[in-house]
């Protein structure tokens, strides 16, 4: 089968433009097919700001209303979307950005009212594969914000993450899918505090180990289980670090099975 | 040959949810092809103006500076599209968004400075001929915004009215291309305050005398030579009128040689 890499990024890769630059040059270097997922939180929340809209956070998550899903979409759809395919494009990678809706990419619904009113907020519910399959057989990389559709006109802000790994287990039928999540760490690290303490490798029983001894906990555990979910649903390999990590031997977790 | 209808809607349309919403459902009901491009630069101009950034016009055109290229790319690329884009998956249009940059849809040069300087603002040197083949042929509908970028990273603010005629040029050895501009007016007026004076047919020896009479004048000349222009490079029919046109025996105006 033939290789496929499906890297996310987050906030400090795409707020630094020259992070941002260097990232797309390794990204771009990757042999294989490829898939580029990116949020834009900070930017937004800065827009948010400048346009007077009050920017509601309870537990991490955004509380989406429809001032903050406009903003969003400005900037994940628009800004960030746009300027990153462009700087892909310089660098001959001949990228396409999506929403959610192009193409009918991501299908959601919105997220049920429970103890919290999220807003316009997207649970995954189909990720289409025969679109992601043509562009990808036709030489074009995919470039998807944080954005699904709910099939009803209605635009939903997603997990980055969540998009990330809904992609991976989808096409692992037809690719040799590599899961990557760039983020401000180096990794998994053994002492939160000590940035050479990556854990190198984990898999279920060592990641049981890590949880019993308290060293992964917190905002980790979800973040792990959802790279295990992939693992378990096809995905060959996921790895979590910085960007860096994409081109150089660079420290870094791998989780397998 | 396959028939396939190029249409640009302007600013009105754009600007009014009941308008945009009736002209999606008639763009959704036409049988054959078809690609939708967009501007939004009223849009655009009341974004800037509660983002503090000045827009300066110059003869009708904006002066694009960086913080006013930032506005575009959220407003045209980001909330107008995605939204539009949405839409128009709620019509089971499987519809995508498009900017130059995107597949590398439309290539442009910045403009040379002369007796002003435009900022980034871009003359289209290619259509991407076999990306619209491909996107086309799979049952998907472009959805362009009047963005194109240089190859080189930079994204550039493109006249809507010109993309859509290159556009229609380009593909016109594949397809039947009818390339209709709707627009505030029902058509080309025979007299610019009734509504109803609409010209039905407009061909070169006629143009000449309206022309020579003052019937058309000012800012219509650049607009209907254009539309020769398409007309004389493939394209096998023109009509200017209001987004109505597209489904009912609305009055308009169709220019042919």
């Amino acid at each position: 089968m033939d290789k496929l890499f499906v890297v996310k990024i987050g906030g400090n890769v795409i707020e630094n433009s020259a992070k941002l630059e260097s990232f797309l040059q390794d990204f771009t270097a990757l042999k294989g097919f490829k898939i580029l997922i990116h949020g834009g939180g900070k930017k937004a929340t800065e827009m948010a700001d400048k346009l007077n809209i009050p920017v509601q956070m309870i537990e991490g998550r955004r509380i989406t209303n429809e001032d903050n899903l406009d903003v969003i979409t400005m900037m994940y759809g628009g800004k960030i979307n746009k300027n990153i395919v462009a700087k892909l494009q310089a660098l001959n990678c001949n990228a396409i950005g999506l929403s959610g809706a192009d193409g009918n990419s991501i299908s959601a619904v919105k997220r049920s009212v429970k103890d919290i009113d999220y807003g316009f907020v997207g649970d995954i519910t189909e990720i289409n594969l025969n679109l992601f399959l043509l562009l990808l057989e036709n030489a074009l990389t995919p470039v998807c914000c944080a954005i699904s559709h709910d099939k009803n006109g209605q635009l939903l802000n997603t997990n980055a993450d969540t998009i990330a790994s809904a992609i991976a287990k989808s096409l692992s039928n037809y690719f040799e899918v590599s899961l990557w999540y760039c983020f401000e760490k180096n990794g998994v690290l053994g002492s939160i505090s000590d940035e050479q303490s990556v854990i190198e490798l984990i898999n279920p029983k060592t990641y049981d180990n890590l949880k019993s001894k308290g060293i992964v906990n917190l905002g980790m555990i979800p973040k792990i289980d959802n790279c295990f979910d992939a693992l378990q649903n096809g995905v060959k390999m996921v790895k979590i670090g910085s960007p860096k990590m994409i081109n150089v031997n660079e420290a870094h977790t791998t989780l397998i099975l």
